[in-house]
């Protein structure tokens, strides 16, 4: 029972996987840009074979997988859990072509109404749960789009996600904004504050706030990148902030995931009271498949 | 003095232009998609030679041109005028290198605070206090961005972009939602009514309600194409009016651009209690074209 096996997390940008020893210790990591955005169908083994190839041996090493992976645009979709739910693991194995490793995916958590699905979080839900198994309050995990959980009695109770991180891409990379946006490197916090506050008071000023951010530049010297790139990401977590105080007002808040964002997360709940907790995403991810991985030995045994 | 000019409109997708007779008739016109957005800065007067080369003879033809080509991207970048200010055209001539026509350059209209800027717009509204000269109100001019333009006393006074169409354009093609956001042709009016509805009185709203576009297909059969369109372009309008509120309360408004978009600002303005003319867009770009080429005809006598 206790021999090497892959923790792997396959989203829509990334693949990325972890050798893990029979104590639980990571011998060797590794990642590519092999995320299912990346992928047509006939790709994901290819891709997962060259990853882990150099780890094969000729024991059939189990690859315990979470993320979108297993979603409709993923390589082989799975039924959805609904939350209400436990953090337990739902796993399938699914065929593969080569009898050097099992395929074992984790479905998502989905939820009927608003409509929302995770693929990836709810493991790192189980992880935080496996190491403070008492954890009552919310998740707020920072991605592509931000995940709000509410998390209590070692269930996932509900959920909300926004897009921030999709629509800041979206909006910097394909509108007006692109020419001014700037790199990452470009930074004023006081902007971002400022812009911040006003969207969260009053968070139809989310309309009006882009345009500045285009033509301030051609009416103004004070318009740098640094300000323009702060005060649009403040706007979107302003109106982010002020749609999910349902979720966060008089909670404890774990926050994890990117972790640049993250910090952003914690400065601004942390000036509206919020007790907040910043917990590292990947030891949460591992910690998750862990357990995974221990259910399923025992429900082969 | 009663000769053939061409008027035009190059913005940021589209190079449009008509020829003019002497009595103010359109002789022809063309089009090409040959956007400053499509061009290098050597690009420009090959693509107008091309589009316009059937018209020329040896006499040099003026040619009036409005629209983001005298803007920083464009061909030649125009001082900007500050409003408030009067909608009397601000030309400059630049130097081609063909004597068979003179590309006179319309200069756009800017805003100090908030930062804000437009090219052609300012044209179309010179067209409309052309056919209204007592207008007093509010225009509401929909493309990629929708302008609110408050107007009074033959002057534009202060103004607000909001970036509806860009939003749009980036979350339906450059998102998650590329997979659920269907073609034009989807639509449930429904949808659209229920949605501006919530997020006009919630704007906070907005941000909640872009997940379950992407999500609510993986979830329910109840989630066809048409109503993500129709939920998206109504979220994006519910918090734009939320916002433009001080613009259009107790106005009247004056509606034009996109066809398709303007009835449903015209619905909704109209929902509101608030008078609501729609106009043509081209013949008011036209009537400015043509007030435009009279000042530049008095001004070069």
């Amino acid at each position: 029972m206790s021999s090497n096996w892959i923790a792997a997390d396959w989203g829509a940008t990334n693949l990325r996987v972890w050798l893990i020893g029979p104590d639980g210790d990571v011998l060797a990591k590794a990642s590519a840009p092999a995320g299912i955005a990346q992928l047509e169908n006939d790709g994901f083994e290819p891709a997962l074979q060259e990853l882990i190839g150099p780890w094969l041996g000729t024991a059939p090493l189990p690859i315990i997988t979470c993320g979108a992976i297993s979603s409709r645009q993923g390589w082989h979709e799975l039924p959805l859990t609904y939350a209400p739910c436990s953090t337990d693991a739902r796993m399938t194995e699914i065929k593969t072509n080569d009898a050097r490793y099992r395929v074992i995916l984790i479905a998502g958590v989905a939820q009927q109404e608003p409509a929302d699905v995770m693929h990836g979080a709810e493991t790192q839900i189980a992880g935080l749960l496996e190491q403070n198994p008492k954890f009552d309050g919310v998740a707020c995990i920072v991605g592509a789009e931000t995940k709000w959980v509410r998390i209590s009695a070692g269930e996932i109770c509900n959920f909300q996600s926004i897009m921030t991180g999709e629509m800041f891409d979206a909006l910097s990379k394909h509108s007006l904004l692109r020419h001014s946006v700037g790199t990452a490197a470009d930074w004023d916090q006081a902007a971002f504050d400022a812009s911040f506050e006003a969207v969260f008071d009053r968070p139809q000023l989310f309309a009006t706030r882009m345009m500045p951010l285009y033509a301030g530049p051609m009416v103004s010297d004070d318009y740098p990148a640094a300000r323009v790139r702060a005060e649009l990401t403040g706007a979107l977590m302003g109106i982010e902030l002020a749609a999910a105080k349902p979720y966060w007002l008089g909670q404890n808040v774990s926050i994890f995931g990117e972790s640049r964002m993250v910090d952003l997360y914690a400065r601004v709940l942390g000036q509206q009271g919020v007790q907040v907790t910043i917990e590292d995403s990947d030891v949460l991810l591992l910690a998750g498949l862990k357990k995974a991985h221990q259910t399923w030995l025992t429900e082969a045994a």
